[in-house]
């Protein structure tokens, strides 16, 4: 079907199949412009985003032979690096150590901890020494004792608050833009997007959903033991420091099983913590499988590190894998048109 | 528009006409008659059915003071006496107790086992004190250092070779029909449809998606520690009986928490060991919320129990808080028209 423009000096009748034919064909323009429409704007043409477009063609096309089903199409995303910034630290660690210093007057009982005198002294090489034990303590610190919803309440007011200290802007409202468009691109082909991170559960289910457009439910993350009790004739969940599980390298995959129970298609990382998840989602998987690594190497417009991170976020031995296991490497300079939404 | 027989002795014109009318007629006859049909055909118009319909119907009208917006319809289910029987024994329990027997010659270190002793010499009050101590035991020991492909290939096996001793069916077509119409009518409304249930996830989650419809990521369960690592150049995790999280009792809403992260608006459950989960949902939940129980009532077509069953499924306590909380009570013999598919 051709377009032509709507004619003048013709009868009324005409005139009526000349304007049906006319917006049919606006609608067929339409519907033309938003097949061929770029999915993802903020990212330049590159090698890597065509292989990123042709897995999930590949992978929904049902003609293909290398169609997933959709109820299989689950994809993982780390969060501190992958979907936002983690520096010049992880924003949960910026929230418990806020917390941690409006909080000390009124609690001595921390005065004898080692970790919170760190904190308090900012000695950070001290809280990321041991695999972050010092970082994981001063998080659960901060949180046990309070009911769930009491500890989101603290996370809302405190997003509401805060500023990132190079942006100048609140901390949810820095995800970065291009993989916001990723996460819609694969969402809109029948994935279900999980974020799967060293980050607690309870701190980023709370603007997981606003952010990111991932609920609760999809959201894994490291997590202690919450206790049921009736308070007041009201259920409450009281947040705990036992059994600490930290979904972080190892962790990863375990975390996924879990919580999921199925293995992602496709991995988005940022750092050696991811590498495992990497491996779990594209070694040996009996599906087609797609695994990507964020490299930081913009720091004129967000950070650049890889062996040496200010704080989390080392990126070597995931990075040195990444030919022999055909994981694509984001170079965030080049790629990115766009880091954070305008 | 009504619908009137196909008329002979007309034009070819005419006649055409009648046909598409005709077509018209049966499309709009199958819609209304979709419209009209009955959701749940195996339960019989109670006033619980009514109830039950009227819920789903006001949390889903856009126009109604109850409306909940769909990403908060999260209903939970417990299994084991709610979606399929668990006597004489839940069938998890079976599949260790088989899986037990079959392997003890081969296992030298179990014969210091005083629980797998309980076990060979079917002594299962031994095996059920305790809050189940010995139970869970026994579970975590035919598991403990499978890999999850292997567990699942076990669970696999067992159902397509294991017989239920009453019913004399495979384990996996034992669930009940009306709460696989509960579950699709549930769907249908826009819930997303959960399992949280004493049992392991892991053993659920081989037959969920195919026997409910659920699928592993909604799957909430009993679970310990799993390992991953690199063996023989593929990623694998290894099932441990380190840090057991027993999903029941005060564990479903701690389980609801950590894996969901939101409060459900309805729950099904059979025993004592749903009241925490029960509460959870529906006292001062600031959205409208469903609570049942199904109370087996029915010993020629299934069982009969409450204060005292045979294996687990103990309903005292729950089932006096429920006029007071305003929970619904499903009688099995009365309220339902078949139990199992036919």
């Amino acid at each position: 079907m051709t377009c032509r423009p709507l004619t003048s000096g013709i009868s009324p009748g005409k005139q009526l199949a000349v304007i049906v034919v006319f917006l049919l064909c606006s609608g067929q323009l339409a519907l033309a412009g938003a097949r061929q429409s770029d999915p993802l704007p903020s990212w330049k043409n590159s090698e890597t985003k065509t292989a990123i477009l042709q897995f999930v063609q590949s992978v929904t096309d049902v003609q293909s032979p290398d169609y997933v089903p959709e109820p299989e199409r689950i994809t993982v995303f780390d969060n501190d690096g992958t979907l936002w910034p983690e520096n010049p630290l992880p924003f949960q660690l910026a929230f418990s150590l806020d917390e941690l210093k409006r909080r000390y007057p009124d609690e001595p009982q921390w005065k004898d901890d080692s970790f919170v005198q760190d904190a308090i002294a900012e000695n950070l090489p001290a809280l990321l020494a041991n695999h972050y034990e010092g970082i994981f303590h001063l998080i659960e610190l901060v949180a046990s004792g309070l009911t769930t919803t009491e500890f989101a309440d603290r996370v809302r007011s405190w997003l509401s608050t805060a500023e990132h200290p190079r942006f100048k802007l609140p901390y949810d409202q820095l995800a970065y833009q291009p993989m916001l468009e990723m996460l819609a691109y694969f969402r809109a082909h029948g994935f279900k997007t999980f974020i799967v991170s060293g980050g607690g559960a309870d701190f980023m289910r709370v603007f997981a959903e606003r952010v990111y457009g991932i609920p609760p439910e999809q959201v894994v993350g490291s997590n202690t033991r919450v206790i049921y009790e009736m308070r007041d004739g009201t259920p409450v969940l009281i947040k705990t420091m036992k059994d600490l599980f930290v979904d972080d390298g190892s962790g990863k995959p375990a975390g996924i099983h879990q919580f999921i129970g199925r293995r992602p298609i496709a991995c988005f990382g940022n750092s050696d913590g991811d590498q495992a998840m990497l491996q779990y989602t594209t070694i040996n998987n009996p599906r087609p499988s797609l695994g990507v690594i964020i490299h930081h190497t913009d720091a004129a417009r967000e950070y650049a590190y890889d062996k040496t991170p200010k704080s989390t976020g080392k990126l070597v031995s995931a990075l040195a894998q990444a030919p022999q296991r055909g994981w694509l490497v984001v170079d965030m300079k080049h790629d990115w048109l766009t880091v954070f939404a305008p």
